[in-house]
Order: structure tokens, then C-alpha cells, then sequence
């Protein structure tokens, strides 16, 4: 873990919407859209382990410099679409993630789910 | 924006990856696998526009407070899998959106990108 | 294989039409909409195998006849919506199919993409 | 419609197992892969559509001979994963379909449906 780790959402979510701004592209940013687009990244990021096995996709990113890059500038854009639709819903990313982690903790008790889905 | 917004990156990591080992779920927690999540999650997220129009879609969240509580719900739940893979790459979150809104910066001069895709 | 598969394209692709008028739904079933629910029913059937290995995965459809009933009713609907937009872009399936095949026999040569991708 | 149309099912299947089988992919058609793999092309479908209005999205194909090219390239690509999944699984394809629509018809009235979802 490295310094940037400790990061406010506020800064990076202030970068995502400057990005959007400054190109006048929030006339493009409908939820609709941005879900469309959320899946679309998703879908590019799954396309580096589409054909290995489990095994195979787990050493991917250790062993192969180039292809681990490609596979965290995926993961960005999803997360930099997340962001967009967090900006335009206009909800506080850190509150939502705490309050679905505190969802899911009641919903999987820790006994009932140990090593299991 | 709230106070919440200033919880740092490392903070909400943290949280993810507490909630996943109190569980003994790194084993599931392939980069593959996790691909498929986030993939999974984004359909979830886009179920929610899908037969509705740009402006039906667009007034949803701002008039309808329990599909916007599900609408949240469902982009946290890409998010905390966005976190357990950015975890299990050992990839700092803030660093690789930086890098990629960057990246994104010299691929797209304002100038031509002004409005228009 | 059953009688069944001797069907031609244009027996189900009136069934799927018809399902739809019966319903008035032709106004929902815009291309941007059903690319959407396509995407949607396609991550529905990835849920099933999720978390599983491959092997549990190849295993899951033979073993459990449940699972295997909703997985063939996960993948009937990525085909119906499918069909529905191959009806509304006024397209030929079966050539779209053949055509497409024909250009992926040209990009990828038997003799050097045997065994590999 | 067309005389392609008139093809049966099994004739299409044939052809999609043919080329895989040329190429000895068959190892590489394990269920969980197909489904990434439907996933996959069903976000490149969408993508076509991500930025457009409803109303742009509609006149797309049939103002762009270019842009529908592509579009139905990617239909087509859904479909004949959809096809390699239902042959793994030994399954019909009509038959799947025919009874997805037979058990939509008893969920969704078509007097309590007409023209909304």
C-alpha cells in the first residue's frame, strides 16, 4: 500500500467530474448511459481471463507486466465511470459502501458463511 | 458533498477486505472470478434503466427514493468488487485513476472533445 | 438432438415476435434497449458459475438437474432477446451467422490457430 | 425475411460446432467461459449505443449501412456463442426457447401487460 492510498474519494471524485467538464461531456452522462458504460469497462476488464483457467488468470497479472497494466487501467475505468454516476446521483461513495458492507454483514452471518457462499 | 467523501481510499480497502477475510472468501476471490462480479453488478445496476427512456431514467433517482436506494445499493456493490480486485492486484486505487484520467487527458485535448464524443 | 432443432429460424422468430405484439411491447424494444437486455440475461447466466471453479463448473450442469433448467432458461432468454433484435434491425439470422463465421474462418487460419487462441 | 431464414436450427448448429472443432477449441468451451464469452460480446453490442439518444440509437441502422454492419457482426457473435453453449449442454435450442416463451406467457398476462412492463 503507498501513499496515494490515503487519498480522500472527495480528491479523485473532484478529478473525475473536472475530467467531464472540462470536455462539456455531462450532457452525456445520464444514468442510463453511465450504467451502460459501467458494464461495457466491466466487460473489457473480464475479456483478460476470458479463456484462461482459474490458475492460469490467477499468475496473469504477477508474471505479466504488460498484461497487468492493461488490467488495472480496465479496473480504473470502471471505477472512473462509478465515480461519474456517484457525481451525477450526487451520493457519497464512501457512505454507500459502508452502508451495503453493513447490509451484507447482517445478511451473511460471519458462523453461518465461513468458507462458503 | 459530505464528510463521509473525506474518508481516505485506504480506509474503505480496509473495510472491504476485513469484510471478505472475516468470512475466509479470499479463496473465491480470483481475478477472474472478481471480473465476473463486477460484470454481474453493472447488469444489476443497469436492470434498473433498462426499458426506461433518457428522461424517464434521468428523473428516477430524484423522484423515486426507494429506486434510488436500490440504484445506490447496486453501484456500491461494484464498487466494494472493484476494491477486492484492486486488493488481490495489490494495485492502489487513487494511483491507477489518476494514471488513467492522465492517460484519457492526452488521448482526448479539450479542444476536439469540446461536446461531442 | 432432438426434431425439434429441424425448426427453421423463421418459425421462432415468428413465436418471439408474436409474444411481443401480443404484449404492444414493440415500443420498449428500441436496439439500445434490447443490447441492454441482452447484456442483462447474459449476466444472469454468468451468476451460475461465478464462484465456481471450472471444473466444478463443467460438472454443475450435468450434476444438478436444476441448476442445469435454470441455466438453459438464462441462456433461452439471452436468445429471445436476441431474436427480437434481429427482428426490429429487420435482419437474417442464419445469414448474420453464416456470414459472420465465414469472416472468423478467414482471420483465423485452421492451421495456425489449432489448440490455441 | 428471407430464404436463409427457412434454415433449421440444426443446419447453424452444425456450422458453429464445425468451425470450433476445426480449430480444436472444444477444450476451451467450458460453460463458465461461454457465458464470459456471450457477456463479452453483448457489452461490444452495446457499445454501439452507449452515447446515443433513444431516437439516435433507432435511426443508427438504418442511416448508417456501416454502423449496422457492425451491429449485427455483434449480434451474430452473441448468437453463435449462445449456439456453442446450448451444444456443450446437449440442449435444444428451440425447445428452450419455445418453453422460456411458453412459461413468459403464464407469467405475464397479455391482458394485465398490453403496453407496459
Amino acid at each position: 500500500m503507498t501513499l496515494n492510498n490515503d487519498m480522500t474519494i472527495i480528491v479523485l471524485q473532484k478529478a473525475v467530474s473536472d475530467f467531464r467538464d472540462a470536455r462539456d461531456w455531462r450532457q452525456f452522462h445520464s444514468p442510463k448511459n453511465l450504467s451502460m458504460s459501467i458494464a461495457i469497462e466491466a466487460a473489457e476488464l473480464m475479456e483478460h481471463f476470458q479463456w484462461l483457467t482459474t490458475s492460469e488468470a490467477n499468475s496473469l497479472a504477477e508474471q505479466n507486466p504488460e498484461a497487468r497494466q492493461a488490467i488495472v487501467e480496465e479496473l480504473a475505468d470502471v471505477l472512473i465511470y462509478c465515480f461519474s454516476l456517484a457525481d451525477i446521483l450526487d451520493c457519497d461513495i464512501a457512505e454507500i459502501m459502508l452502508d451495503k458492507l453493513a447490509k451484507n454483514n447482517a445478511k451473511y452471518p460471519t458462523d453461518q458463511y465461513r468458507g462458503r457462499y
